[in-house]
């Protein structure tokens, strides 16, 4: 039986204010003043400009509002599971990918079931990496952080000991993966980030 | 002459770390956990994840991801000309309209100038609440820190000594103006809030 109008908008309201939680979840890096660590909310609304500004740079064609709602919509299975950083973590990915799973589950659960649907699709298409703008949505999620690190003079490569190279090794694949002109343009800046 | 693709990139990056700084921009609504004030980067995201929910209730049929766009982009003058709250404010809106037109002459003119364009005019078309999109974000911009006040049991209302009758007259005409059905919801908790 398909839910009422009210039913509907009921349980989007719910799920909109369990998405203000996100806004409480800490990521590793620092915004680019240095002045405090960034969350995955206000982490999110950068991804989506970047997507809307960047799109002519991927490899590939790509529909930019659609990459820009991927990454509105990637990190919201932190709000149960957490960030996961990208230097020296205890989280394994096995332990971690069911954790974002059941996430997904709940929370996207909370829509009406076919808006559930869809929210779970997107999420799942940035998971997977396949598509054009999953592919371009998840080298920007690598480009961004690596321009706030430069931006404050090394940030969580200089808390981790992280070298030149292992920059290259963690941020490489995934930014050459939709942007062969993004990954350029980062190469540049990371070398002259460790060897100035 | 027109920009060649490495010289757009360099000035993209420039316009996105300008961005970071609205993330420090902070507005007067609390988080729904009442732990700080929310800014304004975050407040964008959420927004837009409004956008993409309650499409189904705007007035007039609305394309989802525009409206989402005309949200990301709707408070970037914010890092020049700060956010203006909605109860007992300080500056007038004669001061504020220069200013703001100001910031996105500055702010949208790091990007290359075609793109400059299409960025403010998408902040034009937000401002001027014509198009559907347009008013529909406006409706989402006030219906989202009613919500959120309602949450944390008052918040500014409470702070600026805000009655019902001054809740229905300052959100009451942006949320109507693009969806009756959002207006009828925010309408009975306005009253279960003030009367319970």
């Amino acid at each position: 039986m398909r839910a009422t109008r009210e039913e509907a908008l009921k349980n989007q309201l719910v799920f909109l204010l369990e998405l203000d939680r996100l806004k409480s979840v800490l990521r590793q890096s620092s915004l680019a003043n240095g002045s405090r660590r960034e969350n995955s909310a206000e982490h999110s609304w950068h991804l989506a400009m970047f997507a809307l500004v960047l799109s002519e740079h991927a490899d590939v064609q790509v529909n930019a509002a659609h990459a820009a709602k991927l990454l509105l919509v990637h990190d919201t299975v932190e709000i149960d599971a957490g960030d996961a950083p990208i230097h020296a973590s205890g989280v394994s990915k096995s332990e971690l990918e069911p954790a974002e799973h059941h996430a997904a589950e709940r929370i996207f659960g909370l829509l009406p079931i076919e808006q559930a649907g869809q929210f779970r699709d997107m999420w799942l298409e940035f998971e997977a990496g396949q598509s054009p703008e999953a592919r371009f949505a998840k080298a920007l999620d690598r480009f961004q952080p690596l321009l706030l690190n430069i931006a404050v003079g090394g940030g969580t490569w200089k808390e981790n000991g992280v070298t030149e190279l292992q920059v290259i090794e963690r941020y490489g694949p995934a930014i050459k993966g939709g942007s062969a002109t993004l990954w350029n343009a980062a190469l540049k800046l990371v070398q002259a980030h460790f060897n100035d």
